[in-house]
C-alpha cells in the first residue's frame, strides 16, 4: 500500500553525507561504539520500559538498498560512486547488545549498544531511534494505565488517532507488552497474536429503525459475545433498559449469558454506578461494564476513587500517542572507538550539563535485594569490570559524590544481552505474550515509591568508580 | 520489512463484527452517508489544515484482503462464510467527497463524506481516520511553526522521535505541505520529492582527533554545501573559530562560499547573536545560521523577539508528534441513509452536547469577501441547496440564533469535491509541492485575527436555515 515499503532509506540524510565522507577518508570500517540512552522519563515518572527490539531486529535483518534507492541518491549529485556501490552491496555486520524488551529502564543508562564499522553504526541510527523511542513510549504509557486500573482490564482502542498506519500497529504491540489485555486493531492482533476486542459503533444503532431493533439484530448474530453500546440516545432511559430486554429475550432464553454493555459518553462515573445497580437488580450481576471516551491514567484513577463500577477500560488516543507526554527522547551517541587493540573512550561535552555523555564501552548492572528481590540500584561500569555478589558494594551519586550507600547481600545481574554478532542474529525474540509477562515481572521488582505517579522516588543509577573517574578525566581534558 | 504490508486488515475489529452482521441481515448494501469532521482545533488554535488525502487515495485504491487475512478471521470463529467470501472478493464501490489537501478547515464541518454500501463505508472508517487525523495534525502544526519563523526556513528533523516508521515518512509529507522547506528524512524526500537537508552529527566531530580535523575533512568532501556543526566542544571558543578557519582554508580558497553553521545546544538566542557578530567580522555575512534543539513555535517566536540571528530552524520532536497537542480528533459519523429515492437524515444524540451530530447529506461552502478575497464564513447546507452570490446572505450562530449577520458582495465556493465515484478515482492528486502552495494560499485568505496563536477569533461556521431546522427537529424527536 505504501510506495516505500521495500526501501531501507528511512535514514536521516546526515547519516548518508557522513557515511560518504567516511568512505572518502578510508575510515568507513573504523570500529566504533554507540550507546542508545534517554534523558527524561515521560510524564515525569520514576521509570520507563524498553520496547521495540523485536520490530527493530526484523528491520535490521532486512536492510537493503534497492536500485531505485541508489538511483535516487545518485540524482542528488553529492555522493561518490564508491559509496553508492557500498550501499548496493550493503551487508549488515554490527554487533548489537540490548536490554530485553519489557525491561524497566532509567535515564542515562546504555539500553542498546552498537559496535561496528562507523559507516554502518551511523546508517542504522535513525531506524533504531524511531522504533525503540516509539514503542518504549507507548509501552511505558500502557503500563501506567494498567496500574491505574488496579486489576481491571485495559483495552487499546487507539488506531484512529495513531500518528500513521504502522504507528497504530506497533502501538498496539507496545500497549500489549505494557499490560493491555486486548486491542481493537485487527491487523495488529493478527500480526502479533494479540487478543481482539470490538463490538459495535453508534452508526450500527442508528442504521436500524430503533435501538431495540439494533440490539436484537446484534444479539441474534453474536449470542455468545454480546456487548451492547448503550449511549446512542440516552444511556439510563433507553440504552440500558433496552439492553436488559434483549439480554433476556435473545441471550438468556437461548441459554447464554450476555457479555456486557459499553458506555462512551456522559459522566462515566455516575452512569456506571447507576448501570451497575440496574443490571444487578435485573439479574445481570455478571454483565460487565466497559467504558471509553478520552480516558487516561488520571481519569481512571479518579473514577475508581469515586466508586465507578467498571470492568474494562477502552483507552484510545491518550494511549496511542502518549498524549500527556508524547516524546521518548532516546538518543544515540558515540562513546568509544577501537584503535588497534585499545578502546578509546569518547565524550561529547555540551553547555547543557545533561547533554554530556558517558564515555567508553560499558556494561549495565542491576542489583537486587537478596531477600525481597526488589531492585536496589543500577550500576553502569566499563564493559570488562565485574561486580561481585560476595562483597558489599558501595554506590555513590555521580554528581553529589558525598551521597554514598553500601549495599550488601544482593544479586547482581547484567542487563545487556547480545542480539547481533557481526551482523548475525544470536537472539530469539520472545512472543509478545512472553514479553508482556516479563514486563509485568520487571515492574514487580520496583518499590512502590518508584512506581507512584506523583513525585516518584529517584531510583539510583550510578557509575562505577572507574567509569566515574574516566568521565571526569575526559571532561577536564575537553574544558575550555 | 513489516510483516503486514500487503494486508488491508488495518480495521477496528467492531467494523468487522458490524459488517458481518449487516450481511447476515441482508442490509450490507444499504446506501449510507458518513461525515468525517473534527471537534477541536489542536493547540486551541483558530483553524486546522486538512491533509492526508493523497495517501488515503493510495490506500483505498489498493484494498485487498489476502487469503492469509481471511484465514485469520476464520480462526476467530465468529464470522459467516458469506462474509469471508465477501471480503475475499472485495471491490471498493463508494463515492467519496472531500476538501482538497491543504484546505483550511474548522470544527464540525464535513471535511470528507463517504456515500456507499454500509458494509464498505464501515470497513474503510479506520483507515480514513488514521491517515487524515495524522497528517492534518502535523500539517496544522507545521503551518504554526512556519508562521512563527516569519519568513525564515523551517526544516523538519523529526524522524527519530516519530511514533513509528511510516509516521516519520507521512509526517514529513504533512510537514512539507504545512510549509516546511525541507526534511532530513531521505525516504520521505525520495517518496514525495521533498528537498533534503542534513550535514553532520556530533559523532562525526568526535570520530576525528580534533574538531578542526573533522571540519577539514567535511569541507574537502563537500566544498559547495559546507554546513558545520559547531557545538560539540564549545560553540564560541572552539566551534566557530575552527569553522571560520576551515571556511577560509578549504572553501574560500577554492572559490566557494560556506553554507553555514549549526548550533544544537546551549542558549541559542545568545549564541546566535554572538555567532552572527563573529561570522560577519570574519567576512562571512552570507554564512547562514541553523539552529535545532527541541524547538517549537513559541520558542521560535520568543527567540526572534529577543533578536536571535537565525536563518534555518530545524524542528524535530515537537513537530513530528505535534507534542503540545498530539491528537487530531477527527471522527466519522453516520448522517443519512438512502431509502428508495429519499435520503433519510440520521442524528446521534449524546449527553455531551458537542457530540450531537449534524444530520443529512450536506455541502460545505466558504464565502469570500468580494474585494479582499478574505474568508468571511463557512456555511454547511443540505447537499441540494444553493447559495447565490447575487443576493445578500444572512448567517446566524447555530446555538445563539439571535447572533446574526448579513453578508453582501461575496463569492461562494463549494469546498467538497468528488474523489471517488462508485469506487473509481475521479480526482488527480496534485504533487506535494502544489499542495503546499495551495495551503499557503489558503492560509492567506484568513484574517490575522483567526491566525494568531493566543485567543484567536472564532471563525463563523454556520448552518443554513434548512439544515438548522432539520437538526433541531431530529433532536426534539429523539429527546427523552
Amino acid at each position: 500500500m505504501n510506495d516505500f515499503i521495500t526501501s531501507s532509506l528511512l535514514i536521516d540524510f546526515y547519516e548518508l553525507t557522513m557515511a560518504n565522507n567516511y568512505l572518502n577518508e578510508n575510515i568507513g570500517n573504523k570500529i566504533v561504539y554507540f550507546d542508545m540512552f534517554f534523558r527524561k522519563v515521560p510524564d515525569n515518572a520514576g521509570f520507563s520500559i524498553f520496547a521495540g527490539l523485536g520490530t527493530l531486529i526484523n528491520f535490521l535483518e532486512n536492510i537493503k538498498f534497492t536500485d531505485e534507492d541508489i538511483e535516487y541518491l545518485r540524482t542528488l549529485k553529492i555522493f561518490n560512486e564508491k559509496f553508492l556501490q557500498y550501499l548496493k552491496n550493503f551487508k549488515f555486520s554490527c554487533d548489537i547488545f540490548s536490554v530485553p524488551e519489557g525491561t524497566v529502564i532509567f535515564p542515562f543508562e546504555p539500553i542498546l549498544i552498537v559496535r561496528g564499522p562507523i559507516i554502518q553504526a551511523q546508517l542504522i541510527e535513525t531506524l533504531i531511534l524511531i522504533i525503540i523511542n516509539h514503542q518504549s513510549l507507548i509501552t511505558t504509557k500502557a503500563s501506567r494505565l494498567v496500574r491505574a486500573a488496579r486489576g481491571r482490564e485495559v483495552i487499546e482502542f487507539g488506531a484512529r488517532r495513531a500518528l500513521g498506519p504502522d504507528s497504530s500497529i506497533y502501538g498496539s504491540r507496545a500497549s500489549y507488552i505494557g499490560g493491555c489485555s486486548a486491542t481493537s486493531n485487527t491487523l495488529a492482533a493478527k500480526t502479533f497474536n494479540i487478543p481482539l476486542s470490538g463490538t459495535m459503533a453508534h452508526s450500527f444503532i442508528q442504521l436500524f429503525d430503533s435501538e431495540l431493533d439494533a440490539f436484537r439484530s446484534y444479539a441474534k448474530t453474536y449470542p455468545q459475545q454480546c456487548m451492547l453500546l448503550v449511549d446512542t440516545y440516552n444511556t439510563l432511559h433507553s440504552g440500558i433498559p433496552n439492553a436488559i430486554k434483549i439480554f433476556n429475550e435473545e441471550i438468556v432464553s437461548r441459554g447464554f449469558r450476555p457479555l456486557g454493555i459499553r458506555i462512551d459518553s456522559g459522566d462515566i462515573t455516575f452512569l456506571t454506578k447507576k448501570a451497575r445497580f440496574i443490571l444487578d437488580n435485573a439479574g445481570f450481576k455478571d454483565c460487565k461494564i466497559c467504558v471509553s471516551n478520552s480516558l487516561d491514567e488520571y481519569i481512571i484513577r479518579d473514577m475508581l476513587i469515586q466508586g465507578a463500577k467498571i470492568d474494562y477500560f477502552g483507552v484510545g488516543e491518550k494511549l496511542i500517542t502518549s498524549a500527556s507526554s508524547p516524546i521518548f527522547g532516546g538518543v544515540y551517541k558515540l562513546c568509544a572507538i577501537d584503535n588497534k587493540d585499545n578502546i578509546i573512550p569518547k565524550i561529547k561535552i555540551s553547555e547543557n550539563i545533561s547533554k554530556i555523555t558517558i564515555p567508553g564501552f560499558k556494561a549495565l548492572w542491576r542489583l537486587f535485594d537478596h531477600d525481597s528481590n526488589k531492585a536496589l540500584a543500577d550500576i553502569i561500569t566499563l564493559h570488562n569490570e565485574n561486580i561481585s555478589e560476595y562483597s558489599p558494594y558501595e554506590i555513590f551519586d555521580p554528581e553529589h559524590t558525598w551521597k554514598r550507600k553500601t549495599i550488601a547481600k544482593f544479586k547482581a545481574k547484567r542487563l545487556l544481552v547480545p542480539i547481533f554478532i557481526k551482523g548475525n542474529k544470536c537472539y530469539n525474540v520472545p512472543s509478545v505474550r512472553d514479553i508482556r509477562e516479563y514486563c509485568k515481572n520487571q515492574v514487580s521488582t520496583l518499590w512502590d515509591e518508584v512506581i507512584r505517579f506523583e513525585n516518584p522516588h529517584k531510583y539510583y543509577v550510578d557509575l562505577s568508580k572507574n567509569l566515574w573517574s574516566l568521565r571526569n578525566e575526559l571532561i577536564s581534558k575537553n574544558k575550555f
